[in-house]
């Protein structure tokens, strides 16, 4: 299998998509694309990703490629159903929850991505104070992440799911700003930051530009 | 089931979660929220809504409350997998290349959305030409489209889903605008269109502000 990634491992999205396969247990080679370079608008790029964005997953046992890292998560869950960790809980109700969460964390709060981009995570990059429109964004982020996680819960659902490193990374956009966040979602963010999966990701090689 | 909705039937997402509920042919009624008067933003509905955004399913038999248009077809598809229509394919790929569709348009193509809002759609508003920016969109647009779609396919996929819908309706923002879209997507999109959920949603009582 191959995953298409930026080159410089910022994406959100990348970052779900590589650990989703981690999880699995699945075999992969990384490619990347440098987007600075606008190397996901290429023809070439266009013929392996429909929506020309990355992640975009090459599955050759199956002749099959894909976008979109919600999907590719689902996809890989659905087709090596007896690999590695299951990215998704097994109840109907809490499957869907955890498929609301990860449909909201890439449509909305765009304010926080906007003010609290990637390179905060992943470069220690300090930014300027959140904005009033951002600060609606991180209390509307509070909000929903109470409703799902009471303190002292390290996981959304029963088990770990891919939802929790998603709203994870949302989360430390905020908390490695050193922006306010209630202490119960920063202990959930700090334990969920510490999974192998998500570490190798993390610890990647980035140039500091 | 009560289905939360925008009180001038713009959203496109509330679109879909209605069209994906009446092809499964459960009952619901609808409740509608003033997103002038910012009724998506109260507490009472916060309550309801995890995401505090149009569309919210409340699912009194399992005590269940979802937001998220894509994650409330997904749940209904599951949960109530015997009645209607399916809203997804039962291939394994062709299900993926469903979500990455969905996906992708809730969440990229914005100068699409921008300027040529569902006003365009639903209430015949004809809009000034297309910017540079929102011209390359629907170019990637057509791309992905033309991919998934032979001249004269009707469906994206061997029968009707959830997405061919939501696709329709953003090939329709473009359509109805009166702005050059290939013949073939235009045909789909307008068989589409004809499909009795899609159009009684289109009926649905729209004061013209
Ligand atoms: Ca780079
Ligand atoms: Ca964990
Ligand atoms: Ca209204
Ligand atoms: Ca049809």
């Amino acid at each position: 299998m191959i995953l298409y990634v930026d080159a410089n491992y910022l994406s959100p999205y990348a970052m779900s998509a590589y650990v989703a396969l981690r999880e699995k247990g699945l075999a992969f080679e990384l490619r990347l694309l440098n987007l600075q370079k606008a190397e996901q608008a290429s023809a070439a790029y266009a013929a392996i990703s429909n929506t020309q964005r990355v992640p975009a997953l090459v599955d050759n046992a199956h002749n099959f490629n894909l976008s979109e890292s919600s999907a590719i998560a689902e996809y890989i869950d659905e087709r090596y159903r007896e690999r590695g960790h299951s990215l998704y809980p097994a109840n109907i109700s809490a499957r869907a929850k955890a498929r609301e969460l990860q449909a909201w964390l890439r449509s909305d709060l765009q304010h926080i991505r906007e003010e609290r981009p990637t390179e905060v995570v992943f470069l220690k990059r300090s930014p300027a104070p959140l904005s009033a429109k951002a600060q609606t964004a991180a209390n509307k982020l509070f909000h929903a992440a109470t409703q799902l996680l009471q303190p002292g819960q390290q996981h959304l659902f029963d088990e770990w799911s891919i939802a929790d490193t998603d709203l994870a990374l949302m989360l430390n956009r905020l908390v490695l700003a050193e922006d306010p966040v209630p202490e119960h979602l920063v202990h959930y963010a700090y334990l969920q930051w510490q999974r192998p999966s998500v570490q190798d990701w993390v610890n990647l090689p980035r140039q500091i530009g």
